[in-house]
């Protein structure tokens, strides 16, 4: 059993990220699962000057113990929600024993527009660098004008999206069993 | 007279960045002055289901009220702060409404390796063209080794960093008028 | 009269980013003309030991004549052709003496795929940061499905682009003027 | 016996980043060997319209042959060189066939100021998510003031960056052998 978790980087209610980190948990292969971290962004804005919250010690321990993590990564501003980066903030610290170190990571990203996200997972990845998470390169997961693909319940609806959310879960495995140490 | 608003992306008391945005404020040109949005960060992970908390409205105004904004901008995991990102997302919505539109901006940070916060300028300036927000290109005001160039109460000691910090000031005083609608 | 000059990354005859440099060029506002600086990419690959070839000097005299320079930027292994970063190598050296300094630049770019060839623009923004060029922020001109919207003899044919690049044309001329020191 | 190359994206003669790549091979764990690319890249301009010079073939030859690459990457305009990114433009097609697909790659990078190339090495990580090659995280090999760490002869005197190339080898040897297909 390879047991990941799953972050989104929204906190809205009808988040198209969440619905395809959602599909993503629903596509991955025989013997794979995901559990979604909700809710765990909501911390103080970090500041080194603070002791590390309790929110943050069970989202390190989450991250600790799950063989990989997939981020679900929306777009604002051309770049990662400050939400999902302060949290890496929080996480990633002290970086020698951050739970980040060496843990296979892998992107989604979802948007209304035709980008799909990949200005978001440019940035991503280079802050996975410094913490020294192995990320999956490829296939990437961006899908553009994401509404036209889920339904008003966040159900995939879309069959081209659901074949690459399985290559990606197939993909994913491997690359978590070749970073196993 | 030209006022311009400082932001600081770290909320530690003792941080460099601030000690180098006060250090800018000190070496601007005659009839120029930055106040200090110090305090102004803490606010809730953004969430558009949320309506548009006070601070966000005071942030924003501020923004609005003056002619320019200096960033200070430290470096966490190769990136901007979340907490500055945090309040990016909040200020920069709904978008044809921003005061970052068209406001004249410019970066400096400092850190202390040697990179001086150049990947977190790099992904910050990115940003601002989402936003339309002219960014200064030169002179960068990149400052490695940042703890030996300021004593302990944070006042500037360095006196190459003082100059450049000059040229800055003049520079962006010249970007300011030309960028007036 | 504003004269600008148009620089294509791609060598390629049947290149969908010339085709659309000349849609550019044929919906410039009047009193605006552009020349394209078509096959001034062909250089050696720039060695500081070499002298400066007589066609590089040729690239720099020809932008340095210009009001403004509008780049067509192909994507490339998700950064912007090695041949107009060629050139840029060439004609950004010696630093002080570049034509890119200061001149006012904006960039363009079309591919057959959904991203735009928004990741080769972002790494472009940043190379221009260097050579102190600003470059205009907004409207993005980001052409996805290009292939779709040009006949086969590159004639653009789709609407919605062509008012795209008039916007563009308004706004480059102003951000051109801004910049007339 | 574990064989790699290395390929440095500088022509110049004289080129600390050669000098650097030269230490690297050098203080590779036993039964590693690197052999050095040089002068394969000077090609045409990459134009699709071409069929695919003798030279390329010989690159993508001494590519697929190797068990992993190491690129030496000068810093020029904020970015790679032309010269290096027109021949991952050639390498890297058709991509179903590059022989850099799934290779395992590392890079190093010289400068004689202070930010060791850090930008160049972000767009080359960023070009080879395309190309799908596996890129080592830690350790970076960013040195800057490199001129002070060499002789004139190009052979590295400073001992922190020898024990930096060592740690360096050691843990690119173990990415190679953990991405062993």
């Amino acid at each position: 059993m390879v047991a990941l978790v799953g972050i989104c980087g929204s906190l809205r209610k009808a988040s198209l990220n969440r619905a395809l980190l959602k599909a993503v948990s629903e596509t991955l292969p025989e013997g794979v699962t995901m559990r979604l971290l909700d809710g765990m962004l909501e911390l103080p804005i970090f500041n080194s000057d603070l002791a590390e919250p309790a929110a943050v010690t069970a989202l390190k321990d989450a991250i600790a113990g799950a063989a990989g993590v997939v981020f679900a990564v929306p777009e604002y501003n051309y770049s990662i929600p400050g939400g999902l980066k302060n949290a890496l903030d929080w996480v990633s610290r002290p970086p020698p024993s951050s739970p980040l170190r060496g843990k296979p990571c892998a992107l989604v990203g979802a948007a209304s527009g035709m980008s799909g996200t990949i200005r978001a997972q440019a940035h991503m990845r280079h802050m996975l660098v410094f913490s020294d998470s192995p990320c999956m390169n490829q296939p990437e997961v961006l899908i553009p004008r994401a509404h036209e693909r889920f339904d008003a319940e966040g159900t995939l609806t879309d069959e081209s999206t659901r074949a690459l959310l399985q290559r990606f879960g197939v993909a994913f495995t491997a690359f978590v069993a070749r970073h196993r140490t």
